[in-house]
């Protein structure tokens, strides 16, 4: 599959394809806008989305309501262009440390950050959390679900959550900051209060997991195959995330062997299982059948309203970087975004094993499959 | 640029194709093998290496010793594969936990272990190190290099070294577990020679920078142009690494805004510049102009003395996993293989970016973008 | 870079996005309604084109009227599209011979044709139109423009005009058949609309031209790099074509040697130069400084007054193939098209060797290259 | 799947990995032996085929004799390279008229066609015929044939023998010139034998083809994924092809419509099917159940005993270029090549279509396919 996203923060819209999608999958803009509202309208979020009611259109791959194997795409339209049009906005000349306002003009030669922000800007992931949902749409054909919560926001920390438990996860739900421990969650909505206050933005750790995921996607035998490194990509693309994890990472690399690794079982109702998860569900590249889980790391985002130290980039004089309306903590914005690609990279890798031209071609297969490998 | 390799543990040789090199680089074996030494011959390698003498033959790709833009061929034969050809080596039906073994097996409807690790195996990192060191021949041309250093083995953990300083970097690669603070390495050689007496292994961290690198590399407006997440996909694609970390990913994900970024300095001399580099010398996923920095967890390798508990994949019962001949640590072999995969990453978006028909060429293109962007 | 389609023929709208287009290049939609026009009214369209006035709105890729390094995207809107909504459209059980009908049913698994026909039809080319028309914006930096003309329709035959000179291509263009050569275009006028009373359909060919073309792009050292392969792809991409034919292929294949390929010549003023161009402008899969030349064979399109011999997908009854409103010669529309595809083809391969940032890099690296290889 | 090839025609070796073959595909040295020996013991080619005793060896992708999903990675070895080896090469300033040298000296920057013709050489065939080997191999798993036969060299032409006829196809290979047509056979080997005489080179017409094909391969939906656009690519990309054509090309573009599509019917034993095959087994970038076909045609080769008019590279002065040992007709040896390249799009289709993994999920699932679209 090919997921290509346009679109810039204040243009007239963003646009997605999704190229590959198999046949058969019934599609309504209903199931696609549940993601964008849980992205829209988290803790932390700033005044735009007060004026946004994100919503995607299916401009094209379905007929009679269904998938064709044709490419699909997506539109949201920026209700905040329509206050932006004509306007002459005066050039930005102030890039914000920690954006990629200063790298994007060096890049392409610019000396007005917008040239660079309008694209670079998080808006963008609306369009991946539309192109998500429709990839965990696929993913409940074949019995795969995704799911994330918060583990961290600044300094406030919190327990995973067992998402394959139903109440748990609708606990995660429920809570603004996307985070099931009650006391936890309290702390983490006052620090980002606190935060909002002080002018200050704040970063934190997000879990996502997928359950149902069948043994045997991926690969070992090639690098850019291995689907660890895969999924890495595709999180460490999310913006503000400087760090990925796979299973237990940092225990696993202060730990001897054979308190590193998930015992093999089996049992004749179970097939093959682990009693642990260490791995988070890769071995060698390769899903393993055991629940998929990373943990990404994410900055606090960088638009602030103390402007932190910076230059302009005519006079080069030492100047503070310009404030615009934004949020004070995306981490719980970040749940559906995780989910998402998550979503997108295991689709994908599921259509490579599978074959991809039909749902039930796919489901046929599957099902051969997890016979075999139970 | 295209990257492949190809090759058993114990089949007869290992290859690798680099497609997309430019014309004009002076190249020779003698300097691939200097970074396969220093793979080969780093403390917690096993047994093995006292067979091989990894030396990659450059097959294809040169003219007088220049490269012309064709593909470059390497091989490195197996010298241990004549101590295994033609000999019948029974079936291995217990696969080990933490391999590739078993999801592998499932997979590809194996019931040999062997079919799958062959090829999963680590010894395919001599071949990425022999292709890595004619990338950093191409960056040298560029005036960027790469190095990397332990910074932690088990429980032991060491503060990094500044590689920018030549000393400081000759004192990494003297020390036999790639760690230049003496007293911390001490630890890690006891810390080794414990876990191999104990019949166990041991993960860590590795630290891998870029110098020289110019700002603009990669790009903010596509996820997967985004040189963040390609870096993370390359580094996370080596075998046993659990984890990628950029900048000071953990430090910001605890901290507020304010005191995340890296702050923009000019000055006639240097230009911009940044007095922290918290971002690894990435910013929406685009060099910066920076240090790029980045730091790998790898678990402990899977292969131990006391087999971990599995289960044969005939008759379904519990056993336990075999022992082979096996690596007690590979966290300081892992130093040239780190490197080599940032190396290759940082080839490509140079290529991307300035041109890629000649030395010469990219050359030039890269001088006139250094003038401006100073 | 990346160019992708969607939609429908009878969908909401189509949709495309190209991806990887260097920043500076100033853009309008005015530009690309001029080719849009230029495939839609063209003699042999069918009644469809009069309900479509199409036109391509970029939804995303501007900052300020000119592109930024990011995704271009644009939508063209089927106005046919609201007297079909909510229409409940009988299936069609009769595949057309010729299309994509009955191997799209049988791939996908569909009994209905409009699953497969909507995506199938050449309504998608006026995408293809409209983002060739943005390449060719980027060739015209360059230097380079892209022309096309008829050659046959039916059985006849043109020569070809010169399309280099101004007067040659204006009367190509103010043909409606696109062939300058009066005579024959008029003949080709009486073809089409004794085809049309006959409820027949015609094919021909079209030569596509690429002037201005510098040497070095493409490459001979690798099956996929070669350019010749690269534009035979993508022309016979194109709905109806059949055949690709690079410069005087059939000539070629019929004769010696020494009358097969282009003497080398060189003068101080205009440098290397060849007095023929048997070869089409490309040599070992690189252009060489001659004008870029194919000829596209089209088929007659198979939507035919006369329902050719068909099957019913369920009954299994022989039944003739049902009729929908279309075109009966399609051969003068492909003019724009094939020359969008050969203008995505030479765009693409222009960035791989000048490097992809801005177009002011672009064409100081293509003014020192044109230089030296004068 | 992806195939790459590296080596010049006087270096150590060719080299070629394929990564991506499913596993279980059980593969031999001697079965791609006997296509390298197809290649070079055809009428028409020069002295270095006595020298060349073309081998391909396995050097990686197999265990126990079998593939199991890792690369595959073949050498065949350049005996003639020891005749050159340490020799001092004169530059050679003088670029041939047909070849890549002058184009590949300006895009490279060099004055030594050496740099450029040591790859472009047809030498690389023989890896690309030899990595065909391997796909067909893995298409005869799916019951598909490829087979190949001329039908023109220079002007003495051949009608096409039905090659699903096992003596017809015998007949082909006992010809010299791959022709089944013995009066037209005698007359091109007489042909070559005079232009080798005259010092003359000679290019012609092959036709391939490919039986059993299933319909669905390829796709109508994105102009990159069209099969007939595929083909075009990779057989264009062949050295000396300058034309593609897809079925009855050249008859359809000068018919009208009802006389240039396939009739559908249907049978209880058959299934659909078509009495004719015009579209050459492709409708909309699908394959349709019938042969797939195409032709190429191929120029004469452009190094020729009688220099032809070129410039030296250094003074410019109008030199004729130089004269090496070289074929006189390469249109039969194309033959396994243009099969080689035929098998290679068609499985890269099918592992597309089907899911990759192992060669008895493959086929499981064209047996359900194939059962289902009879």
């Amino acid at each position: 599959m090919r997921l290509l996203t346009a679109g810039e923060s204040h243009g007239p819209a963003l646009v997605g394809i999704l190229d590959g999608l198999p046949a058969g999958l019934r599609l309504s803009e209903a199931e696609i806008r549940r993601d964008l509202a849980r992205r829209q309208f988290a803790h932390g979020r700033g005044g735009r989305q007060r004026i946004e009611k994100d919503q995607a259109r299916i401009l094209a791959g379905l007929v009679r309501g269904v998938t064709t194997g044709a490419p699909l795409a997506l539109v949201i339209e920026n209700l905040d262009y329509k206050n932006w049009e004509g306007l002459e906005v005066p050039p930005n000349r102030v890039p914000r440390p920690g954006h990629a306002d200063l790298a994007g003009c060096l890049k392409w030669g610019f000396d007005d950050t917008r040239f660079v922000s309008e694209r670079a800007s998080a808006r963008e992931t609306a369009m991946r959390t539309a192109l998500g949902a429709v990839c965990k749409a696929l993913l409940a054909e074949a019995g795969i679900s995704c799911a994330a919560q918060v583990l961290q926001i600044g300094t406030v920390k919190a327990g995973p959550a067992d998402l394959s438990d139903r109440r748990r996860l609708a606990a995660v739900e429920a809570s603004p900051v996307r985070c099931a421990d009650r006391a936890a969650a309290g702390r983490m909505l006052k620090a980002v209060d606190r935060a909002k206050a002080a002018g200050e933005t704040l970063g934190g750790v997000v879990q996502v997991s997928a359950f149902g995921v069948p043994p045997g996607l991926g690969s070992s035998v090639q690098w850019d195959r291995k689907l660890d490194g895969r999924i890495a990509q595709a999180l460490m693309s999310i913006q503000s995330v400087k760090g990925v994890l796979l299973g237990q990472a940092e225990a696993q690399a202060a730990s001897v062997g054979s308190r590193s690794q998930d015992a093999i079982r089996w049992s004749r109702g179970r097939g093959y299982f682990r009693p642990t998860n260490r791995a988070g569900g890769l071995e060698g590249g390769i899903t393993n059948g055991g629940v998929v889980e990373a943990r990404i790391l994410l900055k606090p985002i960088s638009t602030l309203k103390k402007g932190l130290p910076s230059v302009d980039l005519l006079s080069k004089k030492a100047v503070a970087a310009s404030y615009q309306r934004s949020d004070t903590c995306v981490v719980p914005a970040a749940v559906p975004v995780a989910e998402a690609m998550l979503a997108w990279v295991l689709s994908d890798a599921l259509l490579e094993k599978f074959g991809g031209d039909s749902v039930r071609d796919l489901k046929r297969a599957l099902g051969v499959f997890r016979l075999r490998a139970g």
